[in-house]
């Protein structure tokens, strides 16, 4: 804590995990045309202290994502305590986003740029039919998939690669290598989960991963292509983007500790 | 099958298994001011078939309640084959509505007046903090609940008893007599499963049931008081109604051998 130039009181910096169902969103990024997650904290965290309130979050997350547990920080002069701007905010938000905690933070801590790692999970309904509690939080495909043999094709993303073919064409990043701690694919039922921890992410690189895992199952690639379409840097080689309703942001790492390694 | 007096075609009775997301819905049964499952699965199968279907569902169940299997029965004389009636209704109903199976059935088979029994599973989600992912697929309960105690008081709900206390004062069924085949409760992480399956429900039977169990968990009745609230046949002794959104009927039985018995 610090206290400003202008009087007594202490400027906290607050970090907050928060949790939300992406449906009705359109991404976490404040948009200047668009309802976003961004806009819904900001409005009923401004609501509650009286003050403008300006939010950085750990990741933008496409519309139609989720996430299990997404970190921002901001801050504030209000005493207000924590499990108060808790329970005040959540009260002031819909039933699709939630605080989880609140803690005081470093002067400097940031959620993005702290940020060491995260992880997502993105959800297949393997399924012919539609299940109407899947239906906004998986996506449906109906071609049986072999998680056994994805699990093993999944294994050539680990490690450091360039990311360049698993990216959006939008990406405007120029470094496009990442680490990929872990990556896995496995059966339950109906629902075949991918799972995959990381230093960072590239637009709709996590969804390609999965569309070209997918291409692989349907013998539109051929099995053990991976390593090859990672060193081709070109993005039209590799499978298509799966849609937004499968994916989630499930964990993000700021400690050695946090990580799954 | 029979051949219908005017014509060559055969009417068919056909036995569909459906499940539905209840929440934009005011319950099954179709109402003149308000949109029903029942209303949206007719309009359906009509649009399909080319003719005005009736429907006949094992069950009513309130505004908000959910069914991963609900039965129903319809009369057809179209000769379209029963997997293009799970495909083509499915493709014309939203995402929260589903068939999940279609079969031939005897001429007498009705799905309310043949089912044998039925199993609803109600959940509460035990948090302090809202959680997206359930807050119209459970009931939030900040309250600690003991899992092992009310699974204990649970079992005084098995067998055949009059349950005039635990149906809704709209109640106007003259035998308030239910036999319950198995009543439990189990703790899975923040979620706390109550079943309960048995040959007949009243109105909101099994939503006063988990209300007074929740009762005697928060103290307000007393452990061991379901014997006497079943002897009383008064609704006010009992507990509260508690929401429909953490309501499922999960299951429905019309053979011996569907039975968990």
């Amino acid at each position: 804590m610090k206290h400003n130039g202008s009087g007594g009181a202490e400027v906290r910096n607050l970090r907050v995990m928060m949790a939300y169902r992406g449906t009705a969103y359109h991404g976490f990024q404040r948009q200047g045309n668009a309802y976003t997650v961004q806009q819904a904290v900001e409005e009923a965290l401004s609501g509650l202290l009286g003050e403008e309130v300006t939010i950085y979050g750990c990741s933008r997350t496409d519309a139609g994502v989720h996430a299990r547990q997404f970190c921002f920080n901001f801050r504030t002069e209000n005493p207000i305590p924590t499990r108060g701007i808790v329970f005040g905010t959540n009260a002031r938000l819909g039933d699709d986003i939630a605080l989880l905690s609140c803690e005081e933070a470093e002067e400097d801590f940031h959620a993005r740029y702290c940020c060491k790692g995260k992880e997502y999970e993105y959800i297949v309904h393997n399924s012919e039919i539609k299940d109407p509690f899947y239906c906004d939080r998986a996506y449906r495909c109906p071609h049986p998939i072999d998680a056994v043999l994805l699990d093993r094709e999944a294994k050539a993303f680990v490690g450091e690669h360039d990311f360049k073919s698993f990216c959006s064409a939008d990406c405007d990043k120029e470094n496009t290598t990442r680490t990929i701690y872990s990556c896995g694919v496995k059966r339950e039922g109906d629902l075949v989960r991918f799972r995959v921890a990381g230093n960072g992410f590239l637009y709709n690189m996590v969804r390609i991963m999965v569309g070209t895992l997918l291409s692989i199952n349907e013998g539109k690639l051929p099995q053990g292509s991976v390593p090859q379409l990672l060193l081709s840097r070109d993005r039209t080689l590799a499978g298509r983007t799966v849609p937004p309703q499968g994916l989630y942001l499930d964990r993000v790492f700021y400690k050695r500790s946090d990580s799954i390694e």
